[in-house]
């Protein structure tokens, strides 16, 4: 029972809320005293409590003169919510143990200075590689403005997303299909391109046993060829935003938000500009699930911060079977993407790889 | 230290001669005396002692009442060498342990019978399943009278082989390229496209830090389009053969057996053929390193056993870029070669999926 036990309890706490924090961290939080656990909490949820605010509820009175473990700097300012540090400092807490620091540049060291000059003792960097990892959507998106990217692929283990003739129902088994649905609640949203829409007429909803979150469906479709008939138009399940250009037509984008659809006009479609966009709408997370080409589009622009690749153990063969990224690729061997491997799985039958932008850590 | 026990290390020292014993199978033995092992040895090489002969050699006079482990049941014809059964019983020794039968026609059961009609306490089926597994190759080839056929793919993440211009040097790191001349070092045969031969002009030897064994290089090249100075043809390194069919010409089939390479005209090249024909030559196993054309009609023709696949952490992207199987392909998702996954690993930054012909154990 020591900094580290605690704080790694603290960041299951955090875990367990991922999917619907968004765009606010995960954080957890532990209150400890006399070698007792007497406070724990978890930001649940934007606009509710902090996790601190939950551990320091829970431990009442005898907060005073406890230990409190943050997976993340309590914060110093007003936001929806009162500063947490001040919350520490009133509620006579004699230490404070800090997982990493907050990338906020409004929060950034202010809650750990404050903690400090009121007298309290304050460690800092405790499982930081951890934290770090579990809030990098967030971390991102704090940085970037541009939402954190992850590209999604299911192949066989010969690399074809299809049969020759277009067949892919199913390629992998059920446990990676439900897999998939986990990242799905996960995102903020997920994006196609109007392909796959003409092509599958997928509702792109969150199909869990227990339930889950729905992200913000967004279609890229230059001319708005979209039918209005299109599940993603009637069915009502989630939001849907469609991002067209002045090439749409008018009358068509008229009949579209009749639906409660909305339509965007963007000056191009182009990866940078479909970022900007999302990131100011707090866009922090998409989940990229294809096709082939604007996958293509992502990593020719260098836009992919996660790779999911769900791998069947069968072989369709075929010179002209697609595959998971199309465009027109890279034409040399160093200007590849590259990726360092986080985790090698089996799902069921299948084989499931998770990797990340080379050097992000 | 039981049954288990000593029939595992014969195992291991089967397992050590991976890659000399062909066309025979690896076998190991060990000799126990009260509780000591007094021998122990393993089948090195066709031609050579068998696994019984060397272990006994080594326990001399001592053998008589002892235990004798065999990985494989011991020959009861008189082969290369006399039967090792009637060694067994005229060393006196009291019990024999076998892990697995021969499927070789002229030994299967025999063998047992002999040794407990002398009197001998015969136990069968200790480790069986790892014994059987050890010398796939081998029960394959004396079922099938063809090779056992390996196809390795080396891909980007995406699946790719190569960028859309070509480039595909290097794809994958030093760690899987040593892993793939460790898998030419146990393989009877190697087989190529001339397509691969024109593009590359590989030598297709073994080259690993501790020297190995290089296999018989087999070409498939309808018209002999080989070039006299290919590396084939030129290095002497090892065998070459160049299966081609009636179109080829005469003159350049000379020209081409000058420097020892040996020109095989089949009626066709279907892998059927082949296959048939490497068996009537004891090839038990060939190593498919494609292209992309040769590996799409070994898929076709459902004649792949095992597939390596080494997958490195990159992304070349493009609707174009070439992929490992080609051919036609299946048509339908139903139609696929289903494997099942033997081992995921990690080998250097690569990954490495071993996956076996579905239900072939």
């Amino acid at each position: 029972m020591n900094d580290v036990y605690y704080m790694k309890l603290a960041l299951d706490l955090a875990r367990s809320t991922k999917g619907q924090t968004s765009p606010n961290p995960m954080v957890g939080s532990v209150v400890v005293k006399d070698g007792a656990i007497i406070g724990m909490g978890a930001h649940l949820r934007a606009g509710e409590g902090h996790a601190e605010v939950q551990a320091l509820t829970m431990a009442g009175e005898k907060a005073r003169g406890a230990t409190i473990y943050v997976t993340l700097e309590p914060c110093s300012h007003y936001g929806k919510t009162p500063p947490c540090a001040d919350l520490i400092i009133e509620r006579g807490l004699k230490r404070v143990v800090v997982a990493t620091g907050d990338s906020n540049p409004e929060v950034a060291g202010q809650g750990l200075a404050k903690l400090r000059e009121a007298g309290l003792e304050v460690e800092f960097g405790i499982c930081q590689e951890e934290a770090n990892e579990l809030n990098e959507v967030f971390f991102h998106f704090m940085k970037k403005q541009i939402p954190f990217v992850t590209l999604k692929s299911a192949t066989t283990l010969d690399g074809k997303t299809a049969t020759v003739t277009g067949q892919s129902k199913w390629i992998t088994g059920p446990e990676a299909r439900e897999d998939v649905h986990r990242y799905r609640h996960e995102h903020d949203a997920i994006l196609v391109g109007i392909g796959t829409v003409l092509a599958d007429n997928p509702s792109l909803t969150t199909r869990l046993p227990a339930g889950g979150k729905n992200p913000i469906r967004v279609v890229l479709d230059h001319t708005l060829k979209i039918p209005v008939n299109a599940n993603l138009v009637q069915d009502q399940e989630a939001p849907t935003w469609i991002l067209t250009t002045d090439s749409a037509s008018q009358v068509k984008q008229n009949e579209l938000t009749q639906y409660g659809v909305l339509v965007v006009r963007l000056p191009d479609l182009s990866v940078e500009t479909i970022l900007s966009f999302l990131g100011t709408k707090t866009v922090t997370s998409v989940f990229v699930e294809g096709g082939s080409e604007v996958n293509g589009s992502f990593l020719e622009a260098r836009a992919v911060n996660q790779v999911i690749t769900y791998l069947a153990p069968k072989l369709f063969g075929g010179k002209f079977a697609p595959t998971a990224i199309g465009g027109n690729g890279f034409a040399k061997v160093d200007e590849a993407l590259e990726l360092d491997v986080k985790e090698v799985t089996t799902i069921g039958n299948d084989i499931k790889v998770v990797s990340r932008l080379k050097g992000s850590g």
